[in-house]
């Protein structure tokens, strides 16, 4: 990439400006972009202006700046995050009409747990999760899960950095968290009672995906009372073993009779069985305009 | 932004690599990077580098790319795609649990509908909406109900491009299409009868937001049967007021007793009552490595 005089590129400008936006800060006048993101009030201008005419930032009246409808329409052909989210979406959906709570899906991102899908209640339990949103790998039962599966030097480079503490359940010290994570690889899952909120209780399982290999955490957040916890942790784990076979099937080779149908469409899209046998020969306008 | 001698902006090359990729076209190797975005080799090697070290690309072990997930969690503050979502979600899931086929909810992106959810069942009937795909105007319920609204010069833009023939049912003719739309503002709804498939009928209704302007179609695709379709639009009309409610109170100022809980949160995020109440207030770990 071009390199402007001061070694920066004008891609890590770029990033600069969609950073200054956070899930709390979504809209953002040119001089708060400018102290968010760093950038002379000038080349915030200059760089904004052209983010604009790309879509991937909209002016609004007020002359706040949003991030683009565009950009988000390009995330949507991420399979690692879009795709998996639309592949297990009909288990999550199939567990939240059982739960009434909080159903939602989280990946390893970093040192932390990102949320792909949260689907909620509307008087279900307070939860802090959002997708989208980030979580510490300590904290929270899906991050519990992805942690437990990492290895040791992963652990110990967790262990090492900020284990913030939420609540007085909050597990912060290395060792307790080392029985905690022993605990969670025998069980097959994760119990965070009140570890984020004293209200809230979180469940978690790992998802396994190709070559076993644990792409995700899948977990309900429910009161934090003396409920039976073993049905809903049942529950979850026919989820997530579901959405494993969906998985495999998504990506195993296209000519193989366990393949899923919907040929290039099967690693982003899930929709009915005959939508998907119909996607890959589908009828599309070209498109010249884009 | 920096330009190279050829005169393109090093942020137009970002946007030829991201657009390079499309919904059944989520790996790509070098190669085929190349040819897609139109750049040379050489520099589509040198900037497929750098979006790597941003997490916007994410190399596979077959030495393919795909989009990263970290460009999926950036658009995930997109308050216009995702926000939208996350507010009209739960009443979506509302109408999906009582139709159990598709229920969808798209925008007006350019001269075409951008789908920002799909909620389907196994068995539905088949669909080619995608989320984060685009549809033609004239030939999807929910275009046709955001075309009905546009004013004249749009829609005269509108019938003046490719009018793509789905099926037998697909309306082209621009008079057709003038008495279909004076239909559809009179009606308030719109129904397609097999006009993209001809075994499925779509059927939508405009969604309002502040000032009253339309910001969404809400949809429903069905068979294409004799089933009556009154009680399904009765269904999606009350969604609709409904998700306009929640709008209204996501974006009246917080010091309204109408505004909705959960401070700078409202415009993203939609989370049960008691979560929108803990948000703006609730412990949030420092992130110094982002």
């Amino acid at each position: 990439m071009a390199r402007s005089s001061g070694g920066r590129s004008a891609l890590s400008r770029v990033m600069q400006v969609f950073t200054a936006f956070d899930v709390d800060a979504v809209f953002l006048n040119i001089s708060q972009l400018s102290v968010r993101s760093g950038l002379p009030l000038a080349t915030t201008h200059r760089i904004v202006a052209e983010m604009e005419d790309f879509g991937l930032l909209e002016r609004q009246p007020d002359k706040t700046y949003r991030l683009g409808v565009r950009l988000w329409e390009i995330a949507c052909r991420t399979p690692g995050a879009l795709g998996l989210r639309e592949i297990a979406m009909p288990h999550l959906q199939s567990v939240q009409s059982r739960v009434r709570q909080h159903t939602q899906l989280g990946i390893l991102e970093g040192q932390e747990v990102l949320f792909l899908e949260r689907l909620s209640a509307r008087d279900a339990v307070v939860n802090v999760t959002l997708v989208g949103g980030r979580l510490p790998l300590h904290a929270s039962s899906s991050g519990l899960v992805l942690l437990a599966h990492a290895d040791d030097e992963f652990q110990h480079d967790v262990f090492s950095g900020e284990l913030f503490r939420y609540t007085e359940q909050t597990v912060q010290s290395p060792d307790a968290l080392r029985r905690l994570l022993q605990k969670i690889r025998r069980d097959g899952f994760a119990i965070g009672n009140g570890f984020i909120h004293p209200d809230a209780r979180g469940i978690a399982v790992p998802v396994r995906g190709v070559n076993d290999t644990i792409v995700a955490g899948l977990s309900v957040v429910v009161p934090n009372d003396d409920a039976p916890t073993l049905p809903l942790v049942r529950l979850l784990q026919g989820a997530s073993a579901a959405i494993t076979q969906d998985l495999l099937a998504a990506y195993t080779p296209p000519n193989d009779p366990q393949s899923a149908p919907g040929g290039r469409f099967r690693q982003l899209v899930s929709s009915s069985a005959d939508s998907m046998e119909y996607l890959p020969t589908a009828p599309r306008p070209t498109r010249a305009g884009r």
